[in-house]
């Protein structure tokens, strides 16, 4: 063992940029490894797959010139400088040049803005070649070619990417990054029931605060409760985490009852035990879908969209806090405390946001509300127009406490506090207001 | 507060795909934020931010047209695609077309291979975008215009990311992405030494347990030893955390005495009062560089190349475990017991990885290592050629004990298990040996 080899595996050694190996990371070879779906291969593709990503997305001529066209549109639109230029290309099979992209400085990003610099075929094909291996398939469904396709399959908004997982439709409504959708779908691939059968895992299980989890106590896998079971953890996967034991010693530590399930909401001590034990799957699902929005939530970068989209009447009441900083830390054990207490109140859904998981956000929060994210925050938010008022803390090592937070909190609910009133600082906003109101999408007066 | 507005934040809007507001993931603007650092501006760049960070990347001609080149080279590149085409372009400025690159799909993607896909001036562009509001700057060092430069500042590798702060040069040795950087940036700009001072704090620090930590007990801020400390701090951020109390409530929990300073290895309960105090900054940073490699430490994108290359004889002792995961949390609780069985032992340090921290690689891993990361695994890898071997886990229902673990980690240590001893899978192996041992990088034959 201290002869070391220098058999070089050529392909790493020549992806690799360091003198040592085991560290590679994935870039996109170019190798086309999404096709485009058609009512005519659908099936056939569907049933290669054990699951199957598609990108419903903006209509392209089916020409190979304008598709090149297309992704060289969204490349040329990810780096805005080569806007500034003129571009042509030719191909082999076609002689002459064709203009690709007539962007120039003077054209105020308009057309950059519209695209917002997407170019998420491409974050899918890094994503398709990453997880070759694995039994996922990714297609292109083309919004115009594929209508009745789409319409078929209930596909909605373009530059959306749904999951089919039997006969589930999951859409992915996360951050658009190539980490993140691959461990989405990984995540997928696993069993949706995680069995927990020795002390330690029990700890594991209890040390999960920031997700929903389930737990039910079954007589072993061919139990038709635990089937039942099994079936309901399809419908919320990966979001929601389903758990199983078989061990009467597990299920007396977590004092469950054969055929048993306990409904844990995040970052509270004591479980619901769902009543009118044994269930169908069909009780299962409606008692999660109705207990689905906890009182205190952390926001995911996996359904960060959807849980942004989740607010009520047109707010959110969001914290900022760290865990790994002791300040944020603090401020986090006191919002549990909080959340605690008010687990019963059905207008009270706290969104806590961990800096950590959006280092590319920071700056535009702090931006955006105009505050300090390197101490921790609590505010409202207005999702519509991003508007938003922010507690005051002076201090991060005297923070509020549990009833001062309460205080603020029944303040902001019963609209004492509200996005509104410290609107000096963005004074058009009134006028705006009144003729804008209308249109407003999510506008909850009555 | 009921009544919602319609008051539209325009650029937000703008760069916004979605309906609501407070969730805009940036995309590059295309304004050139980097500017080249010369002997010339170098001082008076220097002086402009707390932080300065530099890519030192390979020579580019300094005439416009040829940096666009270098860009756009760059790009498609990083989209392998359109390297199937011939790209042409020109500028207002300039007639006439120049080809910009020949790659055609026959090129075997030599030259794609030898670029990696690069594009690290983006990713920098848009960091600088995102950090655009906080004092740090980004600038390029051209390895051949600026030699004697970079020289004078010791850079050596080409491709590389430094970081000035003070009289410090960091280099940036993690994954090589956008948010990775954001957020090592933004713990570079925090103060070097967090101020314990609740209980709740006290709490916040104990459960830090996977990184390296010291802790200091301080009579105030302006304590010459707390400022020894604080000097000797800047040393190791962000990868070392340092905490200090002024508090003698929180000293006593931690027992610390007046100016002591303990220092905790990741995993271990206990700590090691550093001896001899009080201590000046230069025995403080010899302590801990002494200290510096854990029995058991946790691989971090932000530094993983480093760790990576920090290797003990040319091997390393990789164990995978996903936290979340029940099976991952236990086999992890007894990777701990082990470690903290062997804390004595300098030849020993498992790198344990967690899966979730780099979805990108987990497909690469499962294929270079021929294993399963949906479950745990432990093995040695020769970093020299990603050889590796794997023990035994028949059942993760069924892992090893910490003994189990011990008897084959002390195997390994002796020899007995090796990397070479399952080569019938890859043969040429001990052929390409013998002619190519003596290149080897890091070849400890004696």
């Amino acid at each position: 063992m201290k002869r070391t080899h220098l058999f070089i595996v050529g392909i790493y050694f020549l992806s690799s940029c360091r003198a040592e190996e085991g560290l590679n990371f994935p870039t996109y070879d170019g190798k086309d490894r999404v096709v485009s779906l058609s009512e005519k291969n659908f099936k056939q593709v569907l049933k290669k797959y054990d699951l199957l990503c598609l990108y419903y997305h903006e209509p392209v001529s089916s020409d190979k010139v304008t598709q090149k066209q297309f992704q060289l549109k969204e490349i040329v639109l990810e780096h805005w400088q080569i806007s500034q230029w003129w571009l042509h290309f030719q191909t082999p099979r076609e002689e002459g040049k064709m203009k690709l992209l007539e962007l120039s400085e003077s054209a105020d990003g308009a057309a950059w803005k519209r695209w917002g610099g997407n170019s998420n075929t491409h974050r899918i094909q890094l994503v398709a070649q990453v997880l070759e291996h694995k039994a996922i398939g990714f297609v292109m469904v083309d919004a115009k070619k594929e209508a009745k396709l789409a319409k078929k399959l209930g596909f909605d908004e373009e530059g959306s990417l749904y999951i089919l997982k039997g006969d589930r439709t999951i859409e992915f409504d996360g951050e658009f990054a190539a980490d993140v959708l691959v461990e989405f779908l990984l995540d997928l691939i696993e069993d949706p029931v995680e069995i927990i059968s020795s002390k330690l895992e029990v700890q594991a299980f209890e040390r999960i605060e920031d997700y929903i989890k389930l737990i039910g106590f079954f007589k072993s896998e061919d139990s038709e409760y635990y089937k039942a079971f099994e079936e309901a953890a399809e419908h919320f996967q990966p979001y929601i985490k389903f758990f199983a034991t078989f061990d009467k010693g597990v299920a007396k530590k977590l004092s469950l009852k054969m055929n048993e399930v306990d409904f844990y909401e995040p970052f509270m001590d004591e479980p619901i035990a769902i009543p009118n034990k044994p269930y169908t799957e069909e009780e299962l699902v409606e008692f999660v879908k109705e207990h689905q929005r906890p009182t205190l939530r952390r926001l995911r970068p996996e359904e960060m969209f959807e849980t942004w989209e989740d607010d009520l009447n047109g707010i959110h009441i969001v914290a900022f806090a760290e865990k790994s900083d002791p300040d944020g830390y603090e401020f986090l054990e006191i919002l549990k405390q909080v959340a605690r207490d008010n687990t019963d109140n059905p207008d009270l859904s706290i969104l806590w946001i961990d800096p950590d998981d959006f280092p590319l956000l920071v700056a535009y929060w702090e931006k955006t509300f105009k505050i300090d994210l390197f101490r921790p925050q609590i505010g409202v938010v207005n999702v519509t127009d991003a508007d938003s008022v922010w507690m005051e803390i002076p201090d991060d090592d005297d923070l509020p406490t549990a009833e001062e937070l309460e205080d603020w909190i029944e303040d902001v609910l019963s609209g004492k506090i509200n996005t509104e009133d410290d609107d000096e600082d963005d004074d058009d906003d009134d006028n705006s207001d009144e003729e804008d109101n209308d249109d407003s999408d999510d506008d909850d007066d009555e």
